[in-house]
């Protein structure tokens, strides 16, 4: 494994446990501002600032669980796929049952001025909730 | 628009020109062996020759009639993504409705030894039918 697929692997655990905790910033810091987060039968989502606003508004009600099975990490000068196998559960934070969901992601990463990878654009295929 | 990108829409072009005309030789030349197709709620469709079934099948029956907007490529050294809103009817040969589905897709290229930039992964946010 070379120094970018260690670095990416690194983000998408980073993005598990900062979602787990609560931490929206260090999220945020994952992704390019002019992000873009596709999911099926839905608009496109566009911008770090729509995604901040969402997930907040998600975890205000629920605390969030998620691990990856990263299947595939390939990089060419600073540009990068990874495709990963999620599993989510989605649990109100009033009680009751979790919603659990399972299926790939297929994440597009460019090296940043910092050198460090963050997300640009993200195809969501997990099953709708 | 530089020569890669023109090559790459070039790409997504001729996969709606060879579907629409049922050649399926032609769609399987521009993916190589090992490409694997992501769903919305589907395990991943792995490699040339799944597809090539699954596509004979559909098209033994049925018209397919795509049209992309393409919303975005980019390249780096050997890899590339692109991002597509597609247009996809499918018609029964027998007659009857045809249905229509539309959304986006994220598609990961890889320039091959002769050249040439193949599909290598494809996810698919296409509402499931």
């Amino acid at each position: 494994m070379d120094g970018d697929e260690r670095a990416i692997r690194d983000v998408v655990e980073r993005w598990h446990r900062a979602t787990e905790a609560g931490d929206v910033d260090a999220v945020l810091d994952l992704m390019v501002e002019d992000v873009v987060f596709l999911v099926a039968g839905h608009a496109p989502m566009r911008g770090r600032g729509a995604f901040k606003q969402g997930l907040r508004t998600l975890l205000a009600t629920h605390r969030i669980e998620s691990s990856g099975n990263v299947r595939e990490v390939v990089a060419s000068g600073d540009l990068a796929y990874c495709w990963t196998e999620l599993d989510v559960s989605i649990r109100p934070r009033a009680g009751g049952e979790a919603v659990m969901r399972s299926g790939s992601a297929l994440t597009i990463l460019r090296r940043q001025a910092d050198g460090a990878w963050r997300v640009v654009r993200d195809a969501n295929l997990l099953p709708p909730a």
